[in-house]
C-alpha cells in the first residue's frame, strides 16, 4: 500500500511488548489527512528513521524517554515535505527534519522542525543519519565524553550501525587506533575495508574475548557503549587507567524480562572503575547536548562535504514494513542506518 | 614496647591475606636505626595513618596502588620528626608529613616530605586527616567530580569516617541536604548531632533501603562512594537524572574472595547510568589530583582556622597495635579517623 494524499496511514502501539516486540504490538490504522489550523504546517513523511531507543518508549517502565501511550502513533524522527503551510517560516515544498512519527501526515507548529538546505538536500536521509541524531550522538559522546587522544585505542560496539560507524570514523580522523565490534563476518569486513577501522571483530565468534584482547595490545582507552551484555564483559578487563566509557545505549538488554542470572558482575565493574579510575557516563543526546547541535552540524557538514565519511543506509520501502524492520534491527539484522522510505519524493 | 631511639621496630607483610587479613599476615621485626647518607634525612614516626586503601596493597592482584612485597615494611603516611638531617631544607626537630610506613625510623631524600608549619602544628595529626589525604580525597571527589549544587541531596557512605565526615561537612557548607550512612546508632547520632548532617541512617537496620528512600524524598544527586555492596544497591535506584557518583573506595568488597553470587546487578547499573545519564568516576587522590594539593590545603586550612569542621580521631597507642587496629577498621570497628600514636611527642 503506497502513500496517497487522501489517506493518513498511522502505525500505533497496540500493546506493550513482554521481551522482544512482535508485530502484534503494532497496528496499522488509516484515517483522514489532518487539516492545519492557523499557524500550523501539514507535513508529509518521506523518510522515517528507526532507532533502538524506540524500544524503550514501547515499555511503561522508566526509560530515558517518556513511553508512547497505547493506541498512540509511534514517535520517530522523519524527513518530511511541507504539504501546506500557514506558518510564515515554512512554504509548501520545503524539506524538513521533523518528529512526525510512524505515519504519512502530521501537523506541526514549526517549533520542532529543522529546515533542510544546501548540500544535505542532495541526500536528505542523511539528516536522519550522519547529519542527524545518530551522527550527533556519535560526535558528542566520542568527543565530549570520550575525549580521544591521538594514538589511543578506541573500541566501538555496533560498529557498522548508524552511530558506531560514525564514532569509529571520527576516532580515525582524530588519529586513534580503532577496533570495531560487530555481528558477523560481512559487517566486520565492511568496517575494515570501507569504514577504515584498524580492526573489526565478530562478537559471535567463540574466541571473541581473546581476540579482542589480542587486537588491543595496549588496552582500551575509550569504549563507546551502545550494546552492553557480553561485549561489555569482554571490554571491561581491557580498559586502561583513566579510560572513558560514554554510554548511549544498551541494546543487548532492551528486551530482557528476567533479572540477570549470576555471577554478580557489579563488584567487578565497580572495582574496575575504582582501580582504573574510569569515567563512565550515560547521555541522551537531545537532552544533554541539544544546545550544541549547531556546532556538530557545522563541523559534520564540512567533513561530509570533504567526503571524509562513509555512511551505509539500510532502507526498506513502505511504511507498512516499519514494524518487522524495527524488530529485525533489535536482533541486529540490519546492516547500516535503518530507514523506511515512506514516499519516493526527491528534492 | 614503647619507642626508643636505639631500635627500629618495623611491621612487615609476612604473608598475603586470603579474604580478611589476620594478625598472622603481619610480623613485628626489630633492627638498627638506619644512618642517613649524604643528602638524607632520618625520620622518627610520631603518628601513623591507617587507611582502607592499604588492604589493596597487601594483595598481589591488580589494585590501584602497587603491592607491598613480602617481608617489606607496610607503607603508610605518617607525621614524623626530623631526627638528623644532611639535607639543606630540613633541620633536626622539624615536623613533616612523610611516607615512612609502619615503623619507627626511616630515611628520606626529602622529595616526599611536606613540612608542617603554622596552625596545623597545633594538632599535627590533622595533617593525616582533614588537612591530609582523607580531607583531600573528600574535597576533590565531592567538589570536582560530585559538583554539588545548593539544595541538592548528597548521600555519603561511611559517614563518620575520615573521608565521609569531611564530605558531608563540605556538602553542608555548599548548601546541600546531606544524608550520611554509617554502621550503628552511635555513629548515626554523632553524624547528625556533631557533624551537622541532616540525617544519618544505619545500614545495619532491617529497613535501611526503605529508610533511605524515605529520607531522600527528592532523590539523590550526588552519592559519594567508598563502600560498595548493599549500601550501593540501596542508593542506585534513588539516583536522580544527571546524578554524579565519585568512587574513592569499595571497602565492602576488599576482603571478598569468591565471585559474587547472582542476581547479576550489572545490567541494572548500566541501565541506570544510561536512563539517568549518570556520571560515575573512580579516582585516586594522589594520582589524579596531586597537582591541586595546594588549592585544597589553602582552602581547607582556612575552614579549619574558622572552626568550620568537626573531625574525630580514633587513635590507638603503640606501633605494635597497628595490625589489630587495621583489621578492626576494615570491619568498621573504628569511629573516626584511625591513627596509631607511635610516639608521645608534641610540637
Amino acid at each position: 500500500m503506497p502513500q496517497d494524499k487522501q489517506t493518513n496511514r498511522r502505525i500505533v502501539l497496540a500493546s506493550r511488548p513482554h521481551g522482544a516486540p512482535t508485530e502484534a504490538n503494532f497496528r496499522l490504522e488509516t484515517g483522514h489527512v489532518p487539516t492545519p489550523s492557523a499557524g500550523q504546517i501539514l507535513l508529509r513523511t518521506v523518510w522515517l528513521s528507526l532507532d533502538p531507543y524506540m524500544r524503550g518508549r514501547m515499555s511503561e517502565g522508566p526509560s530515558y524517554v517518556p513511553p508512547v501511550a497505547i493506541n498512540e502513533v509511534m514517535g520517530a524522527g522523519t524527513v518530511a515535505i511541507v504539504e501546506r503551510s500557514d506558518h510564515p517560516d515554512y512554504a509548501e515544498g520545503d524539506w524538513v527534519v521533523s518528529n512526525s512519527g510512524w505515519q504519512d501526515f502530521a501537523l506541526s507548529d514549526g517549533k520542532d522542525l529543522f529546515k533542510l538546505s544546501g548540500p544535505v538536500l542532495k541526500h536528505p536521509s542523511w539528516a536522519l543519519g550522519m547529519l542527524g541524531m545518530p551522527g550527533f550522538t556519535a560526535y558528542m559522546g566520542l568527543l565530549d565524553i570520550g575525549q580521544p587522544q591521538p594514538g589511543e585505542t578506541v573500541v566501538v560496539a555496533a560498529a557498522t550501525g548508524a552511530v558506531g560507524s560514525i564514532v569509529g570514523q571520527i576516532a580515525k580522523l582524530k588519529g586513534c587506533y580503532v577496533v570495531g565490534i560487530a555481528g558477523g563476518a560481512d559487517k566486520c569486513r565492511y568496517a575494515e575495508e570501507s569504514l577504515g577501522f584498524d580492526r573489526c571483530l565478530d562478537h559471535r565468534a567463540g574466541d571473541f574475548a581473546e581476540s579482542l584482547k589480542r587486537h588491543c595490545p595496549e588496552g582500551i582507552d575509550v569504549y563507546f557503549e551502545s550494546v552492553g551484555g557480553k561485549v561489555f564483559s569482554a571490554v571491561l578487563p581491557l580498559m586502561n587507567t583513566k579510560g572513558r566509557i560514554p554510554v548511549c545505549g544498551l541494546i543487548a538488554d532492551y528486551n530482557s524480562t528476567e533479572p540477570a542470572v549470576g555471577p554478580n558482575q557489579l563488584p567487578q565493574f565497580q572495582g574496575t572503575i575504582l582501580r582504573k579510575r574510569l569515567r563512565v557516563q550515560g547521555f541522551i543526546i537531545t537532552q544533554d547536548y541539544g544546545h550544541r547541535f549547531g556546532e556538530f552540524f557545522s563541523q559534520m557538514s564540512q567533513w561530509v562535504a570533504e567526503d571524509r565519511f562513509v555512511f551505509r543506509e539500510d532502507s526498506v520501502e513502505g511504511l507498512d514494513h516499519a514494524p518487522e524492520t524495527f524488530i529485525g534491527m533489535l536482533e541486529g539484522k540490519n546492516f547500516g542506518k535503518v530507514l523506511i522510505r515512506v514516499a519516493g519524493d526527491q528534492p
